[in-house]
């Protein structure tokens, strides 16, 4: 079975390393032939305006996925008139856009954030009117590890944003107590699989350390909502969501249509991966296993490439390299730790992760 | 760092997608374009024969290893003169050689069967004299899943034989109550690390089916064997030794210098593989946790490959797909399963994996 993935950095090479073991070839659709998952399949190059390297790569693959949200609709449209491709449109076009994104939980009565939608500094003053001091401006689209968003206080001069402003979003701003994300598939049979939440810390918007939450109060609570999103979307593949905890309830911040960074503790934390369920779910597959298999401590490594041999020096830790060139506060790679929770060893792999 | 392996089986594979996660380059030396390794890193088309092909593979690499030990020593030789070799020549000298491997046991004080060489029917007639009925009578080269072995008792006309006598060892027949294997990675530091017991379970001189045996009472008797065996070899990489055992005693059979299939079960069922171990090794890298995360289960897919999804419908299950075409009692997969022991699972399994 060959399987297209649109994107060829880490999500898609971590998605190989999954698939091949169970006899599946890949292609990848990327316009950099230096990526991540370059060597763990066949790299068919070109961009999202290229629809004759698209209709190629169509022809070469038996079923399509994609990395990454910001995907042109038209192209989701264009290939799925080839093959099937999984997750939809209505996903993506609700995850790629913040405003429907929010509408979306509106209309399925999930805990949000207030927010109005802004074009003009006129808009950002009403809304400042209505949602009050502080606030968060986000582009509609295509923001990650936060960029495109600025927090509004009372000390924000407003006059250099006005040409900024156009497809933006202000939200309230949560002063929340932890973040958390749930990660399901969903196979188009319809069954249904979670992993336990995963508690993120994020640092200047980035992802830095996430650890699973077997038994976590608010897991029931935070399925319910997922399931509610997965069942109205009719939803094929790895689907998550995140949250912001602020007096022990949960307010959904965003969706990903795709397997997510706060899962990689899954690939040895779990009984079966994230990235194996991916694909589970888009073949129709039966579902693998998601409970914990222990407690698991995710780091990102950011911007360099930490010395190998302190990583391997530390019992039980896992290493992914994205083979990614360095720059600063880009995801290079991570790692992985599943024992009991140990102060000691949290330590330890911080100051190798700063160990060139 | 980029290796390179001679040979693109599953052995390869399965090191290629340990590798690929720490940053590692693969290159294969190959006959076959169309392998299990293929599209894992580059193909180096040759075979032992061609100097000038096996001279531009090391170019392109920074070290070297193999996934078996049907290699000429003279190629060895050739290629250390250009890249390091791990394990070395001296390690493969003896596991190549049933004879010198049976002497080595003997040199070591190493309890093994008794055994004597075998060129015509004369030393075939003497053997018989010395170590009774039955006897096996096996290659000294190039035996593998039980090819190359014959057992030899009273009514065994012993006059065809005669012609292919050359060559080969009669050794005395051990009516086995189980036999084990242990596997061990050493790092040129001298740092060695040992997996659980394996038990193993062959069928017409293939194996089928391997459990790790935790706290078995014969691993500490099989490690100091093994230890002796690393040292005096002053190994490196991963070493292999298969054990009968009668009256609760460990009889040493062979040696594999190299990942070892009734060690597959350490993907899933140990804190870090053997394939993973192995690549440390040869790179003088920390080793890692080899201590077992459960009863693991792992069974070998033969002849043909079964329905995925009724494998996969088995809660747990883990399948590797050698990509491999269909033929009888060639290894095409393996799957994996740990957890508890529990026969209802165990019954699923066999059933799934005769399910075309």
């Amino acid at each position: 079975m060959k399987i297209g993935i649109l994107g060829g950095g880490q999500l898609s090479q971590l998605l190989a390393l999954a698939g091949i073991p169970l006899g599946l070839e890949f292609y990848f659709y990327t316009h950099a032939a230096n990526c991540s998952a370059q060597g763990l399949g066949t790299l068919c190059l070109g961009d999202y305006q290229n629809f004759a390297a698209l209709s190629a790569f169509a022809e070469k693959v038996d079923l399509i996925t994609y990395e990454n949200e910001n995907i042109p609709v038209e192209v989701l449209t264009f290939l799925a008139g080839k093959k099937p491709v999984f997750p939809d449109k209505m996903a993506l076009t609700h995850s790629q856009d913040r405003l429907l994104e929010k509408k979306l939980f509106q209309t399925l009565g999930i805990p949000s954030n207030q927010f109005m939608p802004v074009d003009h500094l006129e808009d950002l003053h009403k809304a400042i009117q209505t949602l009050g001091y502080p606030l968060v401006l986000k582009k509609r689209s295509e923001g990650y590890d936060g960029k495109g968003q600025v927090i509004i206080s009372e000390k924000t001069d407003l006059t250099p944003l006005h040409t900024s402003l156009k497809s933006t979003l202000a939200e309230e701003f949560i002063p929340f107590e932890r973040e958390v994300s749930l990660i399901a598939a969903r196979n188009s049979s319809g069954d249904c699989v979670y992993y336990d939440l995963s508690e993120n810390q994020h640092k200047n918007g980035i992802l830095r350390h996430t650890r699973n939450r077997p038994n976590d109060p608010l897991f029931i609570e935070a399925k319910k909502i997922l399931k509610k999103l997965l069942e109205h979307l009719q939803y094929v593949g790895v689907l998550t969501i995140e949250f912001f905890v602020k007096d022990q309830q949960l307010i959904a911040n965003e969706i990903a249509p795709r397997v997510h960074n706060s899962g990689h503790w899954t690939i040895e934390g779990a009984a079966t991966s994230q990235f194996e369920n991916h694909l589970r779910s888009i073949l129709n597959w039966p579902l693998g296993l998601t409970q914990s298999l222990g407690n698991a401590n995710l780091y990102n490594i950011l911007s360099e490439m930490p010395a190998i041999s302190s990583l391997l020096a530390i019992p039980g830790l896992h290493i992914y390299d994205y083979r990614k060139s360095p720059r600063p506060n880009r995801k290079l790679g991570h790692v992985t730790l599943v024992m009991q929770e140990n102060e000691e060893l949290n330590r330890l792999i911080t100051h190798a992760l700063t160990t060139r």
